[in-house]
């Protein structure tokens, strides 16, 4: 199956669509920019909502749902986010279609709606609306609340997973009494965020917040995280807004505060999408296909049995019940595949190309010594190991495999973050691709011009760097701190 | 807070109205029809999405994801499908909106679609214009797939939970290379859907077919259960449609067949939605507020402190840490309220408001003699019991009060069946309420005139019942087996 998978070196935009439609991930749809989930690459997508939802919780937040409709009006009432979102949104103008008489339907013109309706781009709008009615008092607050859903944003150029015109996601949505508490909880979500990101996806990331013209519409100050794909180029990974007053101020949300005061609450919002999915991909495969981290490999082990005549195989499944049994009850997703439609080959290759994190596989030969073979998707090795002590060792070594393919990326990161000077320097990096580290003047006329000559934006300008002055890389003028720059998804 | 609760046997309707909104489950909002699901009442979706989903995959079935939007000519394919839902559906007609010159937005005449989109109101076509692609061989059959989705059925007449104009479900889609394969899927998913309401909700169901005038458009036949609700109507909880090879016709949906001939797809489909929550509501609540059944309450256990001073709650906390642990450890959803804000009796109103089905409480009198109160949700009855053995004694009465819950929901609807066999008796009855069992002469004439003359409908013909000659109750004509009338939600 996987014979033919382009080689990310020669053409990796063509690698990472056909890993998407060979591991059956996901595929384009009848309706322009929207795609169709398939069953594995879903199957990934549930592991990480219940990872992230759990860390939701454990936070102290709870789900709700909020309309998918969002009145014309109520996108007029924030000026900036209505900029923002206004340009790309599928308005609902009708409630009903009629035969055409024709045999075929028509939009029944009698059925307009007075007011125009948008499908939500996000949440903002709807969710502080509501919160209105629930807010009066500082005790209403905080608010913790998040909502899965779909969204929808008209993109004319669209990607399976990196940009669709309609995605799943979450969108957290909180309401606090003080400033303080706001940016905190901004900075929290933000470091949930990176913890999914590194601990469970495996990927390392730069949290950071963003320049004023690349902020969410509407918020004050947008945190994000940054992760660097194997092409060289960034992709933005998760977003944390502060929001200040803006929402409550549009919706009028006031509450009477612990000095008897009325005040506007103070809102953030967050979210990731199935663009994560695009991301995990992007970071971690190979010519050989999809490459999983084991904490969200829906399938983390398979075992293949090796034989020519049922009684072979009958012999080897004996051996391998307790096996498959112990790994089970050891909490792994274990997978015995003894079908006898497909060679051993097609197997192999079949669960490299669907990222299965370790192979099992035995033959006679191994049976008689009682041995297995064991193989790592990550490193692509193999080794024999005696049949005693296997469970224990695949329980490490799924361990190992999580941390290998983590430090593989971050070793990659590192490789591939330079610290640029000069501006031909600048020109020269960005087209090799990577991170680059160089000062900024600190204004929007000098980023547009870069991105203008380059194609490159400021990706973030990171939490944890630390003062330095030195001169703008394309204007010449003072800065205190080095910025990162690179091409982007 | 449940003061002033309208009763039940007063006005049902604004007693539903009433807890829907004091306990916090929905409200509606600022979209006509689209309700926003409260935290609260979210909670308790997500326990019944997790078991469903368990169920669901214990079946065979993975979930999948697919597009939001409709094309137009893909509702103009299937005909019937069609004329069900082509005047219930909202249109997307642009995909931009421009600033009207006054600050505003308007719709930008510029951005029209060439072809519309509606909003889902169910995914068949969607779907089966996929699977046009992944089915070519016996081999690829059958495909169980479920969604977990939001929809839209553009309603005049809403009610929060039982009618939405928006509201959440999840929608089975699969296809078998044979006719019988697939009855027998449509009938299993029914006995999921029955099993569910029964052991989860607590809920009792009749099993049965629709009639052909209320089958879902497009289907050969089409499964349900129904539920019989506190003011005597019916409520019809899931379907299961078997669908032939309706679907597989109109998008082309050909295989090979073990005997090298090419055959359209046999399919199915089957849902339940948020409407559960309302027959959840309606089926088991009281006077003082909401009743869950343990195995869906997010929290099952309650415990409060009663006390004065600081140091008597210390005292109390220190008692009551070893059985808060000791039921979290048994799996148990407990919360231990020691806020300071709110009185104890308010809180046990709150609670009981709220439905958590166990209630324990301890003031300083039990302390010292090593009891607590244990109240029962679903009797309101209050018993004093030694501390000691208290972890097991409440995990026995959870379960005690699951079996209590559902046999009063059994023993009502068995004291309001009503076998009916004349036409008076029938009037008279359904004024009054409850499930009459009365012969049908299988005519949709006759059903059509039965429902104009007492808005009684056919709820189904169910599954386990018996062969017996009889007399239609209207039309006096031969009929083999009594069918369910009742008024529905």
């Amino acid at each position: 199956m996987s014979k033919g998978l382009p080689k990310r070196s020669e053409n990796y935009s063509e690698w990472y669509n056909e890993i998407v439609k060979r591991a059956d991930l996901a595929e384009n749809s009848a309706v322009k920019g929207c795609m169709v989930i398939k069953p594995y690459g879903f199957s990934i997508w549930e592991k990480m909502q219940r990872a992230l939802d759990d860390m939701f919780k454990a936070t102290g937040h709870v789900n709700a749902y909020f309309p998918l409709f969002v009145p014309k009006s109520f996108l007029e009432k924030e000026e900036e986010h209505a900029e923002g979102f206004a340009k790309e949104c599928a308005v609902v103008t009708h409630y009903r279609l009629k035969s055409d008489g024709q045999g075929g339907l028509m939009v029944d013109p009698e059925a307009k709606l007075t007011e125009e309706l948008i499908v939500r781009p996000t949440s903002e709008t709807v969710i502080w609306n509501a919160y209105k009615n629930w807010i009066q008092s500082w005790r209403d607050l905080p608010l913790l609340i998040n909502q899965w859903a779909n969204v929808v944003r008209w993109e004319m150029r669209t990607r399976l997973f990196l940009r669709t015109t309609e995605f799943l996601w979450q969108e957290g949505h909180t309401a606090h009494a003080t400033e303080q508490e706001a940016v905190e909880e901004t900075e929290r979500m933000l470091s949930v965020y990176a913890d999914f990101a590194e601990n469970w996806m495996a990927m390392p990331v730069v949290q950071g917040l963003k320049t004023p013209s690349e902020r969410f519409a509407g918020a004050v100050e947008t945190y994000c995280i940054e992760a660097l794909m194997q092409d060289g180029k960034a992709l933005q990974s998760g977003t944390s807004h502060f929001l200040g007053q803006n929402f409550a101020r549009s919706f009028d949300v006031k509450f009477v505060n612990k000095e008897n005061q009325l005040e506007y609450a103070w809102a953030t919002s967050w979210g990731v999408s199935t663009r994560l999915m695009g991301a995990l991909i992007m970071a971690h495969s190979d010519d050989n296909g999809l490459v999983l981290p084991p904490k969200l490999a829906p399938t983390q082990v398979v075992i293949i049995p090796i034989y020519k005549t049922p009684e072979d195989l009958a012999k080897i499944s004996e051996k391998i019940f307790p096996i498959f049994e112990e790994l089970k009850a050891a909490g792994i997703s274990v997978k015995y595949d003894d079908d006898d439609k497909q060679r051993s080959g097609w197997k192999f290759a079949e669960y490299e190309l669907k990222g299965i994190p370790v192979r099992l596989a035995m033959g006679m030969r191994d049976l008689e010594s009682s041995t297995i073979e064991v193989a790592r998707r990550d490193t692509l090795s193999k080794e024999s190991r005696p049949v005693d002590d296997i469970a224990a060792h695949v329980k490490n070594l799924l361990d190992e495999i999580q941390a290998n393919i983590y430090d593989k990326a971050l070793k990659f990161r590192e490789e591939n973050t330079f610290v640029v000077d000069t501006w031909d320097q600048f020109k020269d990096q960005i087209e090799k691709g990577g991170f680059i580290l160089a000062h900024w003047d600190g204004t929007a006329e000098t980023e547009e011009k870069i991105k203008d000559e380059t194609k490159a934006t400021i990706r973030c300008i990171p939490l944890n760097s630390t003062e330095e002055a030195g001169k703008d890389v394309y204007s010449g003028k003072e800065s205190a701190k080095r910025v990162v720059f690179a091409r982007a998804y």
